[in-house]
């Protein structure tokens, strides 16, 4: 399903990259064996109940509400927001928001704004129902929810996904009698979006969710027995970045990518990013920023390489228009395919990019489709946790993520975690 | 206006921090004097007469425009798009959407979509009229907008800010009586949303320009001397990159700086991305990234430091509301500001960074208004000017950019370009 090729600078060898992705059949085998290695046989091993629950329960939210409010942060709602851009967004009449994945309350106020005088339901995701972030907006969209349909109501436009047998949002949800959906114990946030915890909204904003599903699972299988192309990208970065290219570039052509871009840089930035290593993620939607950090990716610091996201998936019928004369110079150009130009462009900017002093990789997808996301996800996962093993790294545990949480909970003055809140205090720092 | 802060890992010293910012005022006088130094005044020079006249276009697209069709690419586009944003969006009837800064046929479609129905109107903003991005979208819109209104009608819907005296898109302008507005000589994209480039749109979402440039023309007045709190920035991060810490990170903890951002990105990006030289720019959005690259940040390589951007306007009205019982464990912020909690996140944030092994840096605005805004723009501005001096490249061109352009135009067969436009061709790659 997924293509991965790369043009590599000079002094960068094949053997190198054979030798290092020569073992990733035995770290697959590892990986399986893992607390969090769930993810890996996920598309023929789903609940295959509960995905039924998740098609009845979206075509209810469909029916009931205007506006679906996804309450969650970053594992509990990065993969779908991406998801349901890339794929172009919502389908139906039900908008999806998001909401709980940050503190600012201006954002929290834009999106209450929003639900004003319209039919609403909330998708609420966390596995324990106390991470600060979506607790706030729970309690907030809760008590809207509740002011404007009774408790009763309510409840019934209430979605969690959460622990199957524990925690605040478990026992609530039990309790109230929410539809509950289940975060598997053993599949991390960052590769979660082929869970409950992503497969409601995106059922919700219209997408096919069995294709998605067959998608990653014709992945699996492509990549089942060594790695396949997945395991070559991962043993081609470490190679990178053993020779000193410790900054990676996600590139795409299509701006609708831009929050998949976002998916990307959390899953192998939280896998990878530990012990004092990790290559840096960072990412570009071009040709905007061809003219933005385009400057610096051709010609700045040579510690970085790219990789470029593409699909061989012409789309037609959006034409460079006729115009009298040629005053602007498109004459050239003009009754042609713009994708056809994007996809020169793209090809053009790899070019320069090497010429630059830049190795060069591309993942293809076929088409932009559900089968095609399904399988690019799983693409990366896989990635992602293989280049997490050779790196020498657990690529399933995000430990630095306590530490924030920590000296917030004692600055807000958390029972048990001192008394640090007070405004004078300020001055510590 | 702007203040800067910075907590340094042991080892960075203040005296070579002060050694290297001693030589701004030099800096200063150099980038006025420089052909794209038009800048560093403006805020005081900038032209009264075209101002009044941005005031009253920007009045009139709000009588005639549901919609105003922003047609740029890179510094025309980046700058308008991240201030009113920043701002919290239009305050009036008038959307502002944005087309020309990619060649996705895909996004094209969806902007085409959003105007059919409504009452719309076009900025084009490009120096030449040639830009490919730009030139093949104001075709697009021009078109449309043709047929909707006629041939008269529409010319009186197409405002062009474009070179004062020549190019194909101020030929067109003045043939079909665009109103046109003018970019400067001197000043290059990534420094211009304080000129036309940017301020018709920025007014046309009902903000107030004069403030803007208030507030500008009040930081301009701060670091007149000797640089200020720019300076001491910009010495602080070259100080930085000499041991070895080669990416910057901006922060911020409003997701309405997610532009902004990416303003910043390109202002630095392409000042200093250049001669194999530079600081790799990054950003995150926070909370929600501490859930992603926050692991990165807080525990993977020890290569880059960190800058806030944060106000010490306080929001209030937005409270954790309270609920019987205290299953989520949120009891102990019942009643408190959902902007103070977010406060403390940011300096719990900081505390936690720091320890990791990370340097610090706060850039603090007053508040988040016209005048912060106009005046964190010129802070960055000449922070980045100096800083591309300190580090001993050119701060105003982009040599890098035209690469992609040419192998683009080759790809593309345009007229001089060679002709390597045919699909089969791709296996040169």
């Amino acid at each position: 399903m997924i293509k991965y090729e790369v043009k590599l600078l000079e002094g960068i060898e094949r053997k190198e990259i054979e030798e290092k992705r020569s073992g990733a059949a035995a770290l697959i085998e590892k990986m399986r064996g893992d607390e969090f290695g769930g993810w890996v046989d996920l598309p023929e091993n789903y609940d295959k109940e509960e995905f039924a629950k998740i098609k009845a329960a979206a075509e209810r939210i469909r029916e009931q509400a205007e506006i679906l409010v996804c309450i969650g942060i970053g594992g509990s709602y990065l993969g779908h927001r991406a998801l349901i851009e890339a794929l172009g967004g919502e389908r139906g009449r039900t908008k999806i928001l998001f909401a709980g994945n940050s503190l600012s309350a201006r954002e929290l106020r834009k999106v209450i704004a929003e639900v004003q005088g319209k039919d609403f339901a909330i998708n609420v995701i966390s596995k324990s129902g106390t991470t600060t972030e979506p607790a706030i907006a729970f309690r907030v969209f809760k008590k809207l929810l509740i002011e404007k349909y009774g408790e009763d109501e309510a409840a019934k436009r209430i979605y969690a996904t959460t622990d199957k047998s524990k925690g605040a949002l478990h026992d609530e949800a039990v309790d109230k009698g929410y539809e509950m959906f289940v975060v598997p114990d053993n599949i991390g946030g960052r590769y979660s979006v082929l869970t409950a915890v992503g497969l409601l909204a995106i059922a919700v904003a219209g997408i096919d969710i069995d294709k998605l599903m067959a998608g990653a699972k014709k992945e699996m299988e492509a990549l089942r027995v060594d790695g396949g192309a997945a395991a070559e990208y991962a043993a081609t970065r470490n190679v990178l970045l053993e020779k000193g290219y410790d900054i990676e570039i996600l590139a795409n052509f299509e701006p609708s990518f831009g929050q998949f871009n976002e998916w990307w840089k959390q899953l192998f930035g939280e896998s990878e990013g530990k012990d004092g290593k990790g290559i840096f993620p960072a990412s570009v939607i071009d040709s905007t920023d061809l003219h933005s950090l385009g400057q610096y990716i051709q010609d700045g610091r040579r510690s970085l390489f790219e990789t470029f996201v593409e699909t061989e998936e012409k789309l037609t019928g959006v034409l460079v228009p006729e115009m009298e004369g040629d005053i602007d110079g498109l004459a050239y150009l003009e009754g042609r395919e713009i994708d056809e130009i994007n996809k020169l462009a793209n090809l053009a900017t790899r070019e320069a990019h090497f010429v630059g002093g830049v190795s060069v990789g591309r993942v293809i997808m076929l088409r932009i489709d559900e089968e095609a996301i399904g399988a690019l996800i799983y693409f990366f996962e896989m990635s992602c946790a293989l280049s997490g093993l050779m790196l020498g790294v657990n690529p399933f545990n995000q430990p630095g993520v306590e530490e924030y949480k920590t000296k917030m909970f004692e600055r807000l003055g958390k029972p048990g975690y001192g008394e640090k809140s007070k405004p004078e205090d300020r001055s510590v720092e």
